[in-house]
């Protein structure tokens, strides 16, 4: 089977978005009325996945989506530790409704509540809430709430370790996902996606997080950010900096998605990283929806650059299906109940 | 011949960083003396040049090396507009110095005098001074002088304007680069300088700037950050903006050099990106110092990988060599002036 680790609702129902239009302007004019969530009726959201993300995995062939709310919309940057909350919760909510009516087709990650210098209870409430009471499988972890203002201490802070010790309890990867930028240097999927996996990873060769949680796992999206196409100055500045190889050091504990839309970038991705620590990722309906006119195909239809790799099948297997099935344990349980 | 775009003077004697501390003292504490720039004899800077970059040079044949000062010690995000001019001065005219020592070996590429929220006259004046009075080819130039909290506008913006028509005026071309950071989440040249380097790239694509300055002329160096791994994300993503594909609107002004550390990155470099615009450069002696377990060779030995090539020797040479001298036509004039 063929899971595709990194999807997104981007196409919810447009009620949705203008509840956080006024949760905003309830925030900014505390005057106005508190806004609840809207009432989503199942057709709704039937008709915002059938016709788009559904109908892409008929279309190009995968079988199971890691399914998390829109990630340039978390705006951890905007409001308080309270808004993010409701917002959030608005959110997962949705996502555990689009699992439940498309259980074979969806699994769900969940945003988290983070806001910028606000502590980490409630994300660590609302991770679990999302893993034990809706079945959740993962979590989208913002390195910077700030929206491009990087004010966040590193992840291998130990500001982080409370997140990480929920994370290890309930056996769950984080994906390393920023959100919009409110700093005007960064486009948002252009550079600050980028930027920050390139940044985190870049925290894992510095520090020594997995010394203190063998067991964590991230997967950094966007194939890795930059660090593929400089793993040589990465494995140098390691070097420089005396610490172990990164195999060795992060690549234990970091995976890297098929985000990549472009032949030589998968090419790339798998020459010079282990394919154990692949996984197969579309980020579909996201970032760049056109069709390449090099190719006619969608850019993001990275299934088609996997396809062409030559690999043998069980390898292709790894990155399609058995690697996510180990990072993500949960995953791999509710497959398996179901016969998978 | 071979030249070499990218080198910076990071073996200085240590007499010059002295002055640098020296200078930062007196500015936490007025009340300590003003510094003035060391006296540093020819001597010195032989020594410090004829064991490290111009051994180099010999070793791994290279001829010539587009030389400007240390980039991580700019730190434009320290002191004040006249604690940076003075500091940029010092390094700039060491810089000459070493050109005029070994003029067949270096030419000179200056540091601005760029500073948080300053405008940029004085960084308009050193420039005329090094080029006009000093015989320089180019310069650096910081898209963020705040060292990693990235307060300045975007490249595009008008604010830079004055400092491009400069630029266009002496015909030379900005190599774009950061200095250290001061942002904890940031990793200097793991993660501040790849960052940088993509960030710029994509406010190349959204905006317009080189319809204002059809001139004018970037080198985005460590092989142009994350872009080419992402090469199809950046024409997805200048399609959903509705900007022409990067090839036209961003690529008859930019060029990537080859500081990526490893075969398979310059491999997928020249496979994604047109050879006319790719320059050769090692960032040596600079972020990664050791040798590559896997090959015996030195990560920044770059030379090898462009040899490693599949490519005709005409095709190596415009790497090499043409690239270089129409991007730099103060550089070219002063080749031609020696008769090469």
């Amino acid at each position: 089977m063929i899971i595709d680790c990194h999807g997104h609702y981007t196409t919810a129902p447009a009620s949705h978005a203008k509840f956080r239009e006024r949760q905003l302007a309830w925030y900014a004019d505390p005057a106005l009325s508190s806004p609840t969530p809207p009432v989503i009726s199942d057709d709704e959201i039937r008709e915002t996945i059938e016709a788009n993300q559904l109908e892409l995995q008929r279309k190009r062939g995968s079988d199971l989506t890691l399914f998390s709310p829109r990630a340039s919309a978390m705006g951890h940057h905007l409001g308080n530790q309270e808004i993010s909350l409701a917002w959030t919760r608005a959110c997962n909510d949705l996502i555990a409704r689009v699992v439940d009516l498309y259980p074979d087709n969806f699994a769900g990650v969940c945003q988290l509540p983070q806001s910028p210098g606000a502590p980490l209870a409630a994300s660590i409430a609302e991770l679990e809430r999302c893993v034990r009471e809706l079945g959740f499988v993962g979590c989208n972890l913002n390195p910077d709430p700030s929206g491009g203002h990087w004010t966040a201490p590193p992840l291998t802070d130990r500001h982080w370790y409370p997140l990480y010790e929920k994370m290890a309890e309930l056996n769950v990867p984080a994906m390393i996902h920023v959100s919009a930028s409110c700093n005007p240097s960064f486009h948002a999927t252009g550079a600050h996606y980028i930027n920050a996996d390139t940044t985190a990873f870049m925290q894992f060769v510095e520090g020594d997080l997995f010394r203190a949680f063998p067991t964590l796992r991230f997967v950094i999206p966007h194939g890795g950010g930059a660090v593929p196409y400089h793993w040589g100055r990465y494995r140098g500045l390691a070097d420089m900096l005396k610490r172990p190889p990164p195999a060795e050091h992060v690549m234990r504990n970091v995976f890297f998605d098929t985000c990549v839309y472009h032949q030589p970038g998968i090419d790339l991705l798998v020459r010079v990283i282990d394919l154990d620590n692949i996984l197969f990722g579309s980020e579909m309906i996201g970032a760049v929806r056109g069709i390449d006119p090099e190719t006619g195909h969608y850019f993001d239809d990275t299934r088609r650059y996997i396809d062409a790799l030559p690999l043998t099948d069980a390898d292709k297997a790894r990155i399609f299906e058995r690697n996510a099935r180990r990072v993500y344990p949960r995953l791999d349980a509710r497959l398996k109940a179901r016969g998978l």
